[in-house]
């Protein structure tokens, strides 16, 4: 399975999806080898290098992870929207307002990951996760609504989304009042969704059934 | 020096303070040791057994511990006020609306802890903290005023303060949308608030200063 | 142009959107005149009437508000999404969880509406208000994604979105801590939120020019 | 009864807690005259100038207002503390830090005003609102303490205390995603909390009761 992060963006000095991916980088679960890379926070640059990490692997499940700072909680998105319009700008310095990810396609995808089975996991497990109906239209989004374009136009079979964390003990201490969560509990939250999924499609090959 | 956390309350099955208190039992910081005990959310036993444990140990330093859930930081207290109004019941059933913590004592007073040393000290090492104008006025204000009255009138060269903590993620995890901290940043926190309180001691000691 | 809003819901005396519907049903606004309609909230009613309302007067503008508890601004809503997943029950008791608005229709829609627009007029005006990327996933997003579909497949030339709005001061006496916004600010924001979608019309009607 | 409020501060072009003064200023309550005046946000010269008042009108009753930012609801402040720690500089420039409001007075002083009969009051009549543990300890709480500290040093049988309002809607449109209140709900809500303070005063007087 290929998990993906972000480099630090917006003037941080780490990002907690960044270090999510080089600790699980490498390792299995569930049987399957995790393919951990961390993407630039670009938006000329982030999309064509996801298109390539994917055509090269061909994993059966993409996770993208991503930073949202001031969220508590693990939040699994469940709708990609075909709009980028940044509040701030990215790495390379571009602030790209109300255009589309991908000309021409849809408005939306759904995730065809089980988000609900993934948040109640994780709560059974005492760590903080919600379903979530936005992720934002900033660079999350655009790699969120590129991944599901890519599956659903050439990887039928695979399933993928994204999930954003907060910020780390390190970044809010930086910014009064506002909520953070510790690498370990991200580690093991992002640990057990992976399982998650990946056991959703164990259950799935082997009834012969599809996806919704 | 002592420490002193919470059984919990609320219908919760665990309290951090305690957690805490149980993590740093016993150990050597600065070349003290901890001393340290857990107190019944009870406003008719709870100030006794601190009196109890003061008298015998007679501690230079006591720090009380407490949950604040819905709070995203560890907050160092600065002012115990004489008021007890419970939002609701304690272990016990009882529930006081607008009495004082102890009659005849003064409305408040100023923690003698160095609030904004602490809170410094552990943005510094990536803990988020903060220093906060109000303990609430349920048990942990009462322990703390009724601490710092216990100083003030038979310790006077004593320091003591009073810290709340957020809630631990498996409790966060019950209450959607609600920020938490993993114990161990809690307890990293709670171990350089002790250091960084005896590290000022210290100094007063060696200079022969009085305490403002 | 069409004005809905809702009837009260979730055990409420009162929907904020209701009075704004009522207050300026009637009215002639940039010589358009307001046809108001409140809504049930009701995922078997809600949309037959809507449809109903939509036939009947085929207006060239429709604006659905609805009460969006907790939040402290106007919300121009940006995106329907195809979604129905209730975390409460709608007043026939009905809890509909995660299934789509229209069968076969597309993930979501993109309002037709100015949202940035109108929200820069409204903050120009004194009146709080925002864009917002979530329109939830009860009765209110039901009706926008239905309205959206209905413009897109039998009225192109029309304009329609959705407006939430916070709780009233009354409701908001009833649960601590919460934000309010007065009937009359809430009355102010969306007449003006009409004048700023007529104009835009009038100006693409002028110009022959289409809407993006 | 003397009503005081502030100036604009902090870069605001307006201050709510003024705009109340102007409205009230000159009006009958319970057959009470209203003096307003508007304070400066000066640490030098407010108090002066509040003592001033105080000695000139001799007032029963003294209700101070203040602008909270970011708060959703009217304040009603139980305790006033003895320490000036500004987080901003005043209008005059000068930020002080951890000073006394009154060198050698006590750490506090609980309000003499009926904040919960008022807090309930005013839910009564739709207006939200909720008793407060801190006022900060900016320009507001100076006042706030100095009028505590004037009143039980010099009229004892007078009432006074301190309200905090939340933004009004033309300030939180330059400020996303905060809270306001309309100045017809405040003015409301302020006339509501004198008229219940004064009624209580009559009613101590009648029975020839003291305050608690």
């Amino acid at each position: 399975m290929l998990l993906t992060g972000f480099e630090p963006f917006g003037g941080e000095a780490v990002n907690p999806s960044q270090e999510i991916v080089r600790a699980l980088d490498g390792a299995t679960i569930a049987a399957h080898r995790v393919v951990g890379s961390v993407l630039p926070v670009s938006f000329a640059a982030t999309v064509p290098m996801l298109e390539d990490l994917v055509e090269r692997h061909r994993p059966m499940l993409v996770l993208a992870l991503g930073q949202a700072g001031g969220r508590s909680e693990i939040s699994l998105e469940r709708i990609a929207v075909n709009l980028v319009d940044a509040r701030i700008a990215d790495n390379d310095g571009l602030q790209p307002i109300d255009v589309p990810v991908v000309a021409g396609a849809p408005a939306a995808y759904f995730t065809n990951l089980p988000a609900k089975a993934i948040v109640a996991e994780l709560r059974t497990r005492g760590i903080p996760a919600a379903p979530s109906l936005s992720a934002g239209s900033f660079v999350c989004n655009q790699v969120f609504f590129a991944l599901a374009h890519l599956l659903a136009t050439r990887l039928p079979e695979a399933r993928g989304g994204f999930v954003h964390v907060p910020w780390l003990p390190q970044q809010a201490a930086r910014q009064p009042g506002q909520p953070s969560m510790a690498l370990a509990t991200m580690i093991e939250g992002i640990h057990a969704a992976i399982e998650c999924a990946l056991a959703v499609q164990e259950d799935l090959a082997t009834s012969g059934g599809t996806t919704h």
